[in-house]
């Protein structure tokens, strides 16, 4: 059996590194990567380069960012009473999406993990304490994702919070928008129960 | 809403350009290669880059390769008297994985299709002529797809080497290997039925 060409099997190597594409897609991406005019493929090789060499971590949120402060820590625009806590970077651009929150974010980079051997000290905790403590801050939301570290980092900063006098909240847990309640799980039809909210 | 900083943005875009990868597809490995080593990501550009600069097709066959002719080409291991016809360059990969031709291929870089004007002068069909004219070929095997377009092509080229002394083949139609015939076109099963071969 002959091989690839060796630029094409590196490629294909190269490709595969990332999670979530196979042999098979690795495959199919370098051959369009081959195919398509050479201008496109030479433009995702500089983008890669682009971003890996410009962008860096926010030194107040931790968003990702090419200026420092990021875009949305030096806007003039948002809001000052409110900072969401999210787990990571992408995470703001999730919310930032839905339009209703104009506040502040800072992102954790990560979530407790005993097994990971992940403690607070590993996340961006003193960061967010300080700035809570120096900003006028009236409500921190804590939006970390449902799921057991998530919500065990909720509970974590939740105790750490209580001695700021600041309102804590909680990203509401309960059904998807557009689901049906006989494919949701029992802990989901729980959680929307208990937060079920008057109708007036 | 604030968006992504702009080298980010232009990494989601160049990624959105692959087929088959959507807008969180896109986002997804972006962050990956934001996240993963700073030498990962700078491989993969550099990996595109090379493959770019390097691979062209075989003055010979037309399969991809950096150097001319290509590694099959110009192997001397290779059975002078078969000929494996096919659409793209990487079905010669496949076949060669099955490790069962040993003989030389003939890339036509596609399929006869009129919807999309590709006509027989659209394909490198002038070039496998001039091959068999000059080789000592004994037999040419037709392994483009059983779609329509490769079906359609594997006709056209049986009519025009019919005055070759040369024997025509065609890769089998058939039921998949490991797939259950309740779950097989009826097509497919009528291939298989005419194709039956005797069980000695």
């Amino acid at each position: 059996m002959i091989d690839y060409t060796p630029p094409l099997a590196r490629l294909i190597a190269e490709l595969k590194k990332i999670p979530g594409i196979g042999r098979k897609s690795a495959q199919r991406i370098a051959y369009f990567l081959l195919r398509t005019d050479k201008k496109n493929a030479l433009a995702l090789a500089e983008s890669i380069v682009q971003a890996r060499e410009t962008i860096f971590h926010c030194s107040v949120c931790n968003n990702i960012t090419a200026v420092d402060p990021c875009e949305i820590c030096s806007s003039l625009d948002r809001d000052d009473a409110s900072i969401c806590v999210v787990e990571e970077p992408f995470n703001i651009h999730s919310i930032e999406k839905t339009g209703l929150f104009h506040g502040h974010y800072h992102v954790l980079l990560g979530t407790l993990s005993p097994i990971r051997g992940i403690g607070p000290d590993e996340l961006r905790i003193a960061g967010l304490l300080q700035r809570i403590r120096a900003g006028r801050y009236r409500e921190v939301i804590l939006a970390t994702s449902p799921t057991t570290e998530g919500s065990a980092t909720a509970h974590y900063l939740t105790e750490i919070l209580r001695e700021y006098k600041i309102t804590i909240s909680r990203i509401a847990l309960g059904l998807p928008v557009g689901s049906d309640l006989d494919y949701a799980d029992e802990m989901t039809i729980a959680k929307a129960i208990e937060g079920r909210l008057e109708v007036k």
